[in-house]
């Protein structure tokens, strides 16, 4: 396989809210065919320039390459089931399968229990706003954005393929070529102990903090004095309560232990803020983040490449995996420790590692 | 009084970080004398334009109408008491003293332990960024933006006098006038309350977030795929620990609950999370604060006056309250139910309440 495309089919996407809405505009502005349907919002996609069909049947009949499930987690169960119907339609027909979901493990189950397990690569985009709805979608919001990519790894003793190499590749060259993104390749249980850590939780903490406010005595004084600390802390938490209360639940294996952490550390600042004992260990404590964090100029690396006039020097080193061999746990192993895919190149995966 | 500095003395400024240095900016740019002191920069100050002398006996030469002391909440006493001092030897030199620090109890009583609680109006512009030094001051920092202004009350059976109406207008004029800002006139204790909930809790959680990153097994990978919620939840995390902690520990005794209450519930909803018990609660609680921040169009009022272009319909009651009898005291308990003072005219004080 020599670029994303091969077969010739488009990219289908089911669901057209924020981000399948965001997914579908990006693909077709870099020029890709990409065809999708969501009854919710068919009109103003179509509005917006989009080839929209009515259903999963009618997706099917365009025969995808990559098929994006992009419903919300609630639904995707319901939705690889509609799809696992329209393939046995459709002989022949030989999508790959992946998903835009917050959390992996659970999508991987509700995808494998329709029977479309082993034509399943996990995709997370890192990247949203606190809207939702096709009518907060923008191309922009897929661009040139870091995304987790997950695999299942093999077990030969128990009789389990590990996800096939090629699928893997196809999704990886479809969001790191036409739409300029990195990807983590992952793990689901390394995927959402990490997300759990840099999303789910801050979007506790953003709705606690707004919680806190909303029941005080003094909420509306101390709303006209919310300067830039209590915006950006709380943003996130004004995003539909439902769609960040599937992400938290349907994550709540690795989200509760975070909250327990938190709970712990608050609890104990409390008490040493009350007793006029030290707090330095509290404030300190994210020195390595914050170096970490200045060093790279930010918290994102996305897109930055050597000669690309993007810095000179950015704090990292790229290399190249050749496909051969179990390439896909490779690639696991040096994305835990923080490398990403940035490509291809003739010889393989370029990896970028952080220095 | 008709307008600010109607004694034709300039505004002396004691220190120039980040906040006095972009104060000092911001009056020199709006066309007010000012003369400042801080050792640490005096040169760059000089370099950039501003009339800086040796210290806070040179300060007093110039005879300034109003003193504003910014530095550090750990220097404030040494401070309070070099002020107090040089104003011993200058005889008939009648300035308004008053500060920028982030938490106004522990302030107050370091300035009257120096002799200059009569002289003192507290204030707090709520503005800031992660970084510090008069390096990272702008003049931008500090014009239109929300200030608490803090008085004390009379107590005429503890013969304690309340906070002096004509250095509270003074103060209120120069941060409304030339400055453009709004000011909530408040006790230092619904200030210290109010501002904990917005500013010093959510730099806890910032710093939290970030502290339980930094020592994540899964840390360089996590950062890799950190967005948004990351971004924005741990910003002001970024900040100089020491002056995070400074803001908390002075203000432990309102922070401290809130943080308890945070633990709690932070508790109730990871023991919910792993049992599978409703959540709704904690992501719904939030709804009146997403309400009211969807209805103004963001978290300030700064500036939104009829009129003046910015919106047709602010929600939002201008009305004036004239400067007779006790107006200090009507405006705390206006400003307690969320109303800030938008400027003067010649009836009084102009007040902007929500709707």
């Amino acid at each position: 396989m020599s670029g994303f495309g091969p077969h010739g089919g488009p990219v289908g996407i089911v669901g057209l809210g924020l981000i399948g809405g965001s997914l579908a505009r990006a693909l077709q502005a870099a020029g890709l065919p990409v065809v999708a349907t969501d009854p919710s919002s068919a009109e103003e996609a179509r509005a917006a320039g989009l080839s929209v069909v009515d259903d999963v049947a009618g997706l099917a009949l365009h025969r995808p390459e990559i098929v994006v499930l992009a419903a919300p987690l609630r639904a995707m169960r319901a939705v690889a089931a509609e799809l696992a119907e329209a393939l046995a339609g459709e002989p022949g027909w030989d999508p790959t399968v992946t998903d835009v979901g917050s959390v992996k493990a659970p999508v991987r189950e509700a995808v494998a229990d329709a029977g479309l397990g082993d034509r399943y690569v996990g995709a997370h985009p890192m990247s949203g706003t606190e809207r939702s709805g096709f009518e907060s979608s923008s191309a922009e919001l897929m661009q040139g954005i870091p995304w987790a990519v997950t695999c299942r790894p093999g077990d030969a003793e128990a009789g389990v393929a590990g996800t096939d190499p090629d699928r893997l590749e196809r999704v990886l060259r479809l969001v790191t070529g036409p739409l300029g993104g990195t990807a983590a390749v992952l793990t689901d249980k390394l995927h959402d102990e990490a997300v759990a850590l840099v999303s789910h939780v801050p979007h506790v903490l953003a709705t606690q903090l707004l919680g806190v406010v909303a029941g005080a005595p003094v909420r509306d004084l101390a709303l006209g004095l919310a300067a830039g600390s209590f915006r950006d802390g709380t943003r996130v938490g004004l995003t539909d309560p439902r769609r960040t209360e599937a992400m938290v639940t349907e994550n709540a294996a690795w989200v509760a232990p975070v909250l327990r952490l938190a709970a712990r550390d608050l609890e104990r600042l409390a008490d040493e803020l009350d007793s006029n004992a030290p707090t330095h260990w509290f404030f300190d404590r994210p020195d390595p983040v914050r170096e970490r964090i200045g060093r790279s100029g930010g918290t994102r690396v996305t897109g930055l490449r050597p000669g690309d006039g993007s810095g000179a020097d950015v704090g990292s080193d790229i290399e190249v995996v050749p496909l051969t061999g179990d390439w896909p746990t490779e690639l696991v192993t040096r994305c835990a420790a923080g490398a990403v895919v940035i490509g291809f190149d003739e010889r393989g995966v370029e990896l970028q590692s952080p220095r």
